[in-house]
Formats: structure tokens, C-alpha cells, sequence
């Protein structure tokens, strides 16, 4: 069904030069102010030098120079109900390891949960919400699990990413509102499997504001919608083995979604399932990352005397 | 229903540290040179000024430096057949014309189609993925329409994002492998609207190599799944205004996912919904950035020899 009206137009129409600056939000000084902002930001030829000189509304980077990075919550789901129906998900400790060595590394406090149903999510979660996040930089949930088209599996059922998402929205946890909310999920999202195709290379000032409640949230998901997502039992799924290894090589100096466009092109150059069901083998995988991030984000060091000493 | 088997593990069980290689695929040879390979294309604390010096598998960035920039296919949608029960979308023609100077400047050779049926668009994309994309550094393609979720209205009809984007994959487009395809949509995608919340401000060789068939899209949507998208009747859209200042004043330095970063900044920032319906006012909106893309994307300058010399 077609909806008769679904892209919204003023209501009151501008007839103006004035008022086409409706109340001065896209007026040309705003915009010119914002750019010699960013201008400021970010010096040519030295795109990583900028540290984000205006703290505010128009800074280039999220504030990640508070006394702590923040939380960083891992899900890992190895074995579930038997109802489910769903066979181990061996090589998921290698991954949970993983991501609990580098991002201690990179300053969170991580936190992993193995085999929770869907209510002990929701709560943690819930819980996580009305914790007080004024020293924190961000939030990070990892979801290490089996999945399916919109679908996360806990042991016990399925849900969907957008209700643990929700819980985190600036109405719900107000001391994470402009800070990164940061989802990494290792989930299939369907059945289909990528056949790939062999190329040859060819070469203002501390004034509240308002914001959208979704705004600031990345969701990197380990495949596109209605495909699979390969693991090895032994080294861990290709997404997270890829995203650890692009954490821990490049992590400190080069911004997130750079790191994760890297870790697009490996997961999508080196690796190659091999199995010997010939419907199985030699498929290729790329993650999908989706941002409603507003500024840059860097896990730049922190000093030594913050760590846990709040 | 839950599939009994949605995680691919592999079926022979990998037993010793030979085999777990995969084929060289994962080694620790493989990663360290992959990771030798950024560290020279990324020279730390210089960002914007590594120029991939590794041109193949392994470059940082997507080769721009073709011949020619490649194509801009701007679908631009203002009036819709009486059956199709729409509102003329006031406004768009701004959007239409400040996409093409914008693309221009960026060195795009920009074809504008106005109020298109369904079947014109896949005969203009058909064609598109038929012609010979050799000398093009990537493709673009822009869609200024209604929506709903999931949908895109044409003139007559209403289509699916996915249909569009697979005629482009390499299989059905092989001189645009491994080469950015790029998705800008501004148009609704449901009937949400976002009330906002007050914030306080504190390469190997020429080797071959396989890759995944949905690698390097990008799709940036103008709003989140499920939300409204708002368009001003003077000034175009809140989502295309913030795209072309962005491509205008910081397109040529910053790369591509930074922009889009910076525009969903602008968009969430710069604008809130300004009606006499007080159920439509003082709404807010973020764009939705997804991406494929394995490699950096940055619109450098093309010497003016190259314009439109093949």
C-alpha cells in the first residue's frame, strides 16, 4: 500500500527569501559557521591531526577524553535451548576472547554474558541504561550469535537488534545522548550465500540543542540482509577475526568507520569458505556496516591514571 | 520460524594449525602483509596523504585516477500518475539541480531523468551496467522520490531499492567491479517522525583475486528504516542540501564516509521541521549510511585534460 502522503512538506509554505531560512536552522550563516568549524577541524593534508578544537555542537570528533571509554557489553551464544533447534556455534569463544583482549586494549570496561536468554539481555541491558554514563566516551554491544532475516537468536528465542537498540535512545538513557552507541553483531541474516566473482585489479557554543533520538548509532553487522555469515571453529568468524585484527593493527590512529571499511576488505578478500559440500564451498561474505554516527569517532590512547579510577 | 542451521561452520573439521590457514587465506603471513601494506598507505599522523601506493588488492583507497569519473544518474521525481495518489514533492527540482553542479564539480558526467516510470528506470540502469565502465573510477546513481518502508515510488509504480542496486553487481556489471556503486536516496521510509531530545554539549600484485558480488555499495538514505523524510519547498530536501554543502566544501579533501558523516551532523543538527500541524512540528530526522564499500573513497581533483577526452 502506497501512502498517500509520505514525504513530508511545510504545511505553511515559504514565500519568502526570509523565512526560506526557516528560523535561521539552514540559514547560510549557520552553514558557513559549521564549515570554517570543521575547516578548523580538519587541517589539509593532515586529515587525523584534527583534536576537535571546538568541543561543541559542531565538533568534528566525538569527545573521547572522558575519565573512561565506557562499557562494552559482549553477548556470546555457543549452545541453546533445545527447542531452538540450533547446532553449537563452535569458534564463538575464540572471537569473544578476542574481542575481550582488544578492547581492553582500547580502554573499556567489557563485560561478556555466554549463553543469555532473551530476558537476561533485555535486562542487562536495561540495566546498563540507568547506569550513569557522564565519564564514559560510548557504549559498545558485541552479539555473537546464530540469526536469520531481522532476526538474533538468544537461547531461547529470537528478537530483534531494534529493541535492544531502542533501550539505548537518549528518552531511555539520557547520559549516553551524543555519545557513539556502538552495535557489532556476528549473525547470518539469511540463507543465501555470496558466489563472488573473480576481478583482475586494476589498480558554537556550550548552548543545549536538539537531536534526533537516533542519532549516534552504528550497527556493524557481519553480513548483508538475507545472507549467511561463516565461522572456523577453530580461529573464530571471519567478521569478528577481522575486526579484532583491524582493532588491535590500526585501531589507535585511524578513525572507526575507516577501520571498519578496512575490515570490509578483509573480510571480503581474505577469506573463502571451504567445505566439502560443493553447494558450501568457496563463498565469499561482506559485512554491512550502518551509521547514524554524527561525528568521527577515535579510540585514541588514554592516560594511564584514568583507567578505573572513578 | 528459526532455520535449524543459519552460521555456516565448515564441514571438514579443521584439525591442526596447517589446516586452520585455509588455504593461505587467513595466515598470519597473509594478515602481516596486508597490514604492511596499509602501514604504508596510511603513514600515521598524515591520514589524508596516503595516495595507495599499493594499487592492487590491498591499496587503502579505491582507485579514482580513470580517465573519466564515471556516471551520475540523478531519478528525479515530482509529479506521480493520478492512480499513484502522491503529492507533487516541491522542492525536488532544487535538489535535482544542486545534485548535478555539485556532481560536476566532482567530475561526473550527470544525466538527469525526470518523473521516470519503473521501466524507464531499469532500461536507464540496464543500459548503464551494459556500456563499458573501464575508464570510470566508480558509478553514482541518485533517487529523489516518496517512500514507504522499504519502497521507492517511480512515476507508476512502486519499486524496491535491491532491485535497482543487483543489475550493477559484477555479474551483471563486470567492468564495474571492485569500483564503487554508489546509492543516494532521499525519500521516506515510513511514516515515524523523530521527536529529538535536548542534549548539553560537553596491494599484491595483478594477481586475480575473488570477491564477494555485494561488495562496495554504498547506500546513503536520506532517513532511518520506518521514519519520515523531510523536504523543504524552497531549499530542497534537509538531506540533499546537507549532501552537496558537504561534496561542495569538503568533498575534494575528506573522504567519502567522513562526508557522510559530517552530512548526517548537519541533518540532525541544522534542521528541525518547522509546521502549523503541531503533530509535524519541531521534528527532527538522521540520514542511514550503509556501506560495502572495502576501500576509501575520495574524490580528488582529475586533471582538466581528462574531462570527457575518451
Amino acid at each position: 500500500m502506497i501512502a498517500k502522503k509520505d514525504e513530508c512538506t511545510y504545511k505553511k509554505v515559504i514565500q519568502n527569501a526570509d523565512d526560506s531560512t526557516d528560523a535561521g536552522l539552514e540559514s547560510p550563516a549557520s552553514s558557513s559557521s559549521s564549515t570554517s568549524n570543521i575547516r578548523g577541524a580538519v587541517p589539509k593534508q593532515a586529515f587525523k591531526n584534527y583534536n576537535s578544537p571546538v568541543p561543541g555542537r559542531n565538533a568534528a570528533e566525538y569527545n573521547m577524553n572522558h575519565k573512561n571509554r565506557g562499557m562494552a557489553i559482549i553477548f556470546n551464544h555457543k549452545y541453546f535451548d533445545a527447542e531452538m533447534k540450533q547446532e553449537p556455534r563452535r569458534g564463538t569463544d575464540v572471537d569473544s576472547a578476542n574481542l575481550d583482549r582488544v578492547l581492553k586494549q582500547h580502554h573499556f570496561d567489557v563485560i561478556q554474558h555466554n549463553d543469555f536468554c532473551y530476558n537476561q539481555i533485555v535486562r542487562v541491558i536495561k540495566r546498563a541504561a540507568f547506569e550513569n554514563h557522564d565519564n564514559n566516551d560510548c557504549i559498545l554491544i558485541a552479539i555473537l550469535s546464530h540469526g536469520n532475516m531481522g532476526y538474533i537468536c538468544a537461547s531461547d528465542t529470537k528478537y530483534k537488534l531494534a529493541d535492544i537498540c531502542n533501550l539505548l535512545t537518549p528518552n531511555n538513557c539520557p547520559t549516553l545522548a551524543g555519545k557513539p552507541k556502538l552495535f557489532f553483531v556476528q549473525a547470518c541474516q539469511g540463507k543465501q550465500m555470496d558466489d563472488g566473482c573473480k576481478i583482475q585489479t586494476d589498480g558554537d557554543s556550550q548552548m543545549g540543542y536538539k537531536i534526533p533520538l537516533h542519532a549516534d548509532f552504528l550497527i556493524a553487522y557481519s553480513t548483508i540482509p538475507g545472507f549467511l555469515s561463516w565461522r572456523n571453529p577453530l580461529n573464530g568468524s571471519w567478521f569478528i577475526q577481522s575486526l579484532c585484527l583491524e582493532l588491535e593493527t590500526n585501531g589507535k590512529r585511524l578513525d572507526l568507520m575507516t577501520l571498519l571499511t578496512f575490515v570490509c576488505r578483509r573480510v571480503a578478500f581474505d577469506f573463502e569458505s571451504h567445505t566439502n559440500d560443493p553447494r558450501k564451498d568457496q563463498k565469499k561474505q561482506i559485512p554491512c556496516i550502518t551509521t547514524m554516527l554524527t561525528r568521527i569517532v577515535l579510540f585514541s590512547e588514554k592516560p594511564k591514571s584514568n583507567s578505573k579510577l572513578f
